[in-house]
């Protein structure tokens, strides 16, 4: 399993943390905790999802495009989701994602230290859901020398605040992770 | 360790599979294997990487936006490189993203087969770099019942045939994932 490290304990979000949709304003700004991505983690992940030699295998990874071991681009995805799900922006209901534009400018390599910059783009209420909207959340992936791996414009479902059963039905589950559930 | 189930054996690409740009046309297809999801799967991978109750909590699920258990997004497309990787288009290199559009219509669900059906869109050989260009794939993941489960539109690095060192260095091992690294 990999566990991600991060620096200090992990955040447990509260109700009284939550944004809605109407508490976000474009230019709003979002900085995760840090997560050291190491060698064993980029195999594991590789060994499950992208099985090739550039995320497996040292020494192959020499003779590759990446020219040593690089994790997978999914990898680097998947890492700063959980990055922004227990330090980034407090959705209420929770960060749920309709759709997204991906970029990876810089591999990811072992040793890396990863963090997440994120900011609000656009706000756009919902014309036929009074209850929701969407939102361009930017998160940029950044690695311990100020090199960008990452670059994820992300469209977000966001609940409005007292506007109907979405909040209600979501908020009070969403964001609290059962103890059991959580990664130590 | 999440294990793919895929049908059949898993296919072993050789050498002489390998598709280089020139050997790609707007409008070729792919279809892949199928991989079966289950609860197991898609807790184990939400608790590691997107640990929301709505992926890790079958109960808490009931009451939140997705009214039941749903695989992370982020799942969905690792599963979705897992088949691309395993039984997908045989590109030279390897599949090797520089960027990706996505979507996801509809969630994944314990219990969905899903298979990737994928097109090339577009090639366009580099004009700076004359052993590579790049291709735009879309990969749709479709689930049991024939619903779209997510679209990926990727931007992928494919080397030209015989035309210098990047088709010599990567494709000696790129496709080649050593029988240690492989999910059995």
């Amino acid at each position: 399993m990999i566990t991600p490290q991060l620096r200090g304990e992990p955040v447990m979000r509260t109700l009284s943390d939550q944004l809605y949709l109407d508490d976000l304003h474009v230019g709003q700004r979002f900085t995760s905790e840090a997560h050291t991505v190491d060698e064993a983690q980029i195999r594991e992940f590789a060994v499950q999802f992208d099985p090739q030699p550039f995320h497996t295998d040292t020494q192959a990874a020499e003779r590759t495009f990446f020219n040593g071991l690089a994790a997978s681009g999914w990898h680097t995805a998947a890492i700063t989701m959980r990055l922004n799900v227990e330090s980034g922006p407090p959705i209420a209901g929770g960060i749920v994602g309709a759709g997204a534009e991906l970029s990876w400018p810089t591999p990811t390599r072992p040793g890396d230290v990863l963090h997440v910059e994120s900011e609000v783009l656009e706000i756009t209420p919902s014309r036929s859901r009074p209850d929701r909207g969407t939102i361009v959340l930017v998160s940029r992936t950044i690695n311990q020398r100020g090199d960008v791996v990452q670059i994820l414009k992300a469209r977000l479902i966001v609940p409005r605040r007292n506007r109907s059963a979405f909040s209600a039905a979501t908020t009070s589950a969403a964001r609290i992770t059962p103890s059991a559930e959580r990664v130590q």
